[in-house]
């Protein structure tokens, strides 16, 4: 395989993102934009990736070493234009053998296919590709010049004839080159321009005229879109989700409402799966075959077996992780446990850090009570226990197989195999109290009135 | 009233909707597809209603049957085109009187204005009507030649001219007959074509050229919209719902956020009900006058009486049964439960197999407990009682009128009107003993750190 | 400044609303409509208000009152048109000195940008200002003749020639007269028309004729959207949010899916905050920097502090007031309620009428129990507290710094600071007592299903 070196711009300021936040770390589909650009680098066969990143970003290096530990990192000082970024990386691109793509890490939707089309067109012969896309409007945008597959020359708007003016296909700044051609033209791109600053895309001007061979491939214009401020974010982000839908409405999951639904990177999904609307799902969940999440489910970290039944109004945070036929009802809140196969949490609950065995039923506002304050306690139902309506499981605590524990108890000893644990005290009725009770509640409330 | 024979193809594989459930079983509106073009054939007047499965569909039959017990049911064991399905029905058709319309188990949103308007051509002296439409890109689609309001030929893409594929008019498949002009046909259509099926389409060139009167009508694009895979389930799941939001809000239903609420077939909802963004409905619902849904609430089954509040938050469940005026609030689960008039539910509560008086308060957190493992139980709760939070009512049990039942308390024996119930344990307080347990808590957290 | 007065035109039926409810009392954004054009009204610098409501329309009147206390009211007994209904303010415009712009309460999105325009073009010279807007698809629509920047005439599209209905520019009704003008001009307004009704447009072909200056401005058509059913109802309440949303995210605030978060007219944002999808704002909410909503969250009336975290699932109502870093989980509704610094209410509570102190932790399923069928009653909770799951707290009561409350008490009595208090049962356990028990349930419904 030919070397692919990946150049990946994540110096931006991201001004008008109006955040505290280095643009790159904002999320599309839960992860950073720089995560997803670096991932299809990889996707696309990249055996080297370099970042670029802007000063005092040491959260953007922190997050592109945690998706890649042999990721290099330069550091752009000063903001003096794209040319002037690829330089910074010429450490990595002086000993290249094969090619090189300069990727945005704002342009979190660039797909592998279109950096793969960029190398197998280098391997071709070509010396330089450009990727153009075709906008709505490409008004203000550089606008390809080609012929006969050629890219002749990148015409800045504000340059253009009306007829270039009338060229639908922009620039969108992802270019590749073959390694020697970058290093034979990097360090001739000038900066003698408005701003002063150095702009990778005169390289195909400088290329042309050495004789190179420049050619251009074409993107959905979907993929090339860039995020320079929220609205962009969150049009990047529904695009992102859009693809997701379409591919797992394709592979046999049905989405009632697919606009309803918010998928996650790297959510994984069985065949028969059925989507109800409004369901949220954060990274690292799976759902096996045949499952039906109801709507307003709010699930991440989560591993859902085949024919589970999960919501309405279910909460799975990381670690729940239920067996085929789980059945996970309204208000339940599950995290770090082991929901046994055919086990029932239908209502108002919350099982945190336990083990709960088959065919277990867990009635309605049961807790398990997890922290003291400082630690986390294990809470284990052995199989076929069922646990009375609003008990407490102190933890650690073990309630044995076939056990029963009594509606209202507090259990804080373990409980035996088949044993009854009972932990409320025995019901008092006082006749006719609720009337004088009653009075005296409304003689308060209109003394109160009354002054 | 002429006969109407409704022929409803329902034997396709589906393969393209990845599923173990055949495909006419799919749901829109809460309803398996075949079940909807029954519901239409019924109410455009058919009087005798067939369906054609394919082999292994038993619970396509089953359906359809659930829908009609008088239906007949015919199976495709080999799927040879539309016009060997059809052929299936014979039986229905050599038999009848009047008219013939032939309808598919996917196309879930035909009108019953469409069957209506095909059987009124007919019993105007049509032989044959075909249902056009126009798609926005009719490419590929089987195109309407039409001269004088007759209908000439259906010509497949492939076949067209330049001319004839400038045609927008398309063929939806859908078409009636007169139930003698079916029978002089049915047999001579051959199946001489590319895939050696036959095709119920040739129908027209036959009767054209037998001199009979061929005619068409044109239908919505979205009416007569085909499902093969998930993604066309979902554009006919939006459609629906489109349809029904815009007529209950002409009908005086005010919905902030139309695209955020989505009905069943059968939803019914008086005039001045509000409804908040993000609520789904399940088959059986009623709501009447006046009634306030707040965002996130799930209601399946339920009746919702006059000026009733329900949710954020709510989960009405089957037979859930709320009288005028009744408040049921955040984190509430009701099922098979009369709520009396002016009662209030309103926070953290399941309220299950239950009666329950009129303007009783329902505390916070209060637990109906009506399942012991294998049977149901039933609480009833006399008119204008207040059960206190966290309370647990252990079914069967009767809380009288006026009844107050302290919060906390596990109630498992009945309580008389206007008595006081009390099932707690009296509060012990142990000066400074927090302090201890806190700091023993935190010592094992930091012996743990240095492990 | 040059005095402005505001004719807002609130009289109409609404019929096709189909509601109890006077159409003007129709809500977009939380605001009821003529709420909206008052407030327009204020900032465009309106010096005194007028409302003409229709006969019966007391709950309009209070309305209004209840925006301004200084806006006068007049009726319209009979409604004869748009002229007659401005006729009834003459008291107001009788003796107005600078400016008169007319508005209309069913047209809730008209901008004060554009009420300012008018204004100020007649304090430039103008008599009357007109507004108008290019409409998708003007038929039927009233259009604007046009010649040198004047308004020459409005020429109904039943009287307009071919090439007068190619005009886009349509008649919004909004219109600005100088006090003097419109005094000269109303009662010459005839009603010779087919529907006997006094249009105000008129006063256009009046004032021409007059020799006056006759200008107009252009809105956006989004903004001028009147609303007289519920379909436009919704869609006026898209419009608003749209705009809402996109104001958030050019400041700052991330919204991972824009279309499903509902904003009220008065939600107040900080930068960087991040809103997930499925957020519903109710009015009076405001929302420092730093702060996360989670999906599913509904929030009216309260104050969440910088960094807090809330949801998903969280119900916040009036006078919940989150200080810096609070963080409100799943299933949790806090209402009238102050939490104190880097407190947790984590999930399945209701905490109302109560004072939470600093890094206090309230376990899972806690009560405060404020009311007592007549009264609220306080809780008060002191700093660093922790509260145990399933705990009641009976108010009013105190539980001090630094103390634990077991889970499963109910609490009725005062708790000393670093003190622990218990109400609850010793722990009982019955061995192989649930194996009979459950034996004896199954036996039960074995005995059921024989009859």
């Amino acid at each position: 395989m030919t070397e692919l070196l990946s150049i990946i711009l994540a110096a931006g300021e991201g001004t008008r993102m109006r955040s505290a936040t280095p643009k790159v770390l904002h999320q599309v589909g839960g992860m950073p934009m720089v995560g997803h650009v670096m991932r299809t680098a990889v996707r696309s066969g990249a055996t080297d990736i370099c970042v670029v990143v802007g000063p005092n970003h040491e959260a953007v290096e922190a997050e592109v070493t945690r998706h890649s530990a042999s990721a290099r990192i330069f550091s752009q000082l000063e903001r003096l234009g794209t040319g002037h970024a690829v330089r910074q990386a010429r450490e990595a691109f002086d000993g290249a053998q094969g090619n090189v793509v300069v990727l945005y890490a704002d342009n979190p939707l660039v797909s592998s296919d279109t950096v793969a089309a960029i190398a197998s067109r280098l391997n071709d012969g070509a010396d330089i590709v450009v990727v153009g896309y075709r906008p709505a409007d490409p008004t203000n945008l550089g606008r390809l010049l080609t012929q006969d597959g050629r890219l002749l020359a990148i015409r800045e708007h504000r340059d253009a004839t009306e007829e270039e003016r009338k060229i639908g296909l922009a620039n969108s700044g992802i270019i590749g080159f073959r390694a020697e051609t970058l290093r034979s033209i990097i360090d001739r791109i000038g900066n003698k321009n408005a701003k002063g600053e150095y702009y990778l895309t005169d390289a195909v001007e400088l290329a042309n005229s050495d004789g190179r061979r420049v050619e251009f491939i074409e993107a959905d214009a979907g993929e090339v879109m860039g995020v320079d401020d929220r609205t962009r974010l969150a049009a990047a982000e529904a695009q992102f989700q859009q693809l997701r839908r379409s591919d797992f409405m394709q592979a046999g999951v049905t989405l009632k409402d697919p606009g309803s639904v918010w998928f996650s990177y790297d959510t994984e999904i069985g065949r028969d799966v059925t989507i109800e609307p409004n369901v949220v799902f954060g990274p690292g969940v799976v759902i096996e075959e045949g499952a039906v999440i109801h709507a307003f489910s709010h699930i991440e970290g989560a591993h859902i077996g085949r024919n589970a039944s999960v919501g309405p109004f279910a909460r799975l945070r990381p670690e729940a992780n239920l067996a085929e036929g789980v059945k996970v009802g309204n208000f339940v809140e599950i995290k770090k446990a082991e929901i046994g196969k055919g086990a029932k949490v239908s209502h108002l609950t919350y099982i945190g850090d336990a083990s709960i065995g088959a065919d277990v039923n867990i009635g309605a506002g049961v807790i398990t009570v997890n922290y003291d304050g400082y630690n986390k306690h294990r809470t284990v139902v052995g199989d076929g226990a069922f646990i009375g309506s609003n008990a407490a499981l102190v933890a650690p605590v073990n309630v044995g197989a076939g056990a029963l524990v009594a509606s209202g108890s507090v259990i804080t000893e373990d409980v035996a195999d088949d044993a009854l644990a009972l932990g409320r005290a025995r019901q008092v009725v006082k006749p006719g109290r609720a009337k004088e009770i009653f009075a005296a509640a409304k003689a308060k409330k209109q003394a109160k009135k009354g002054n």
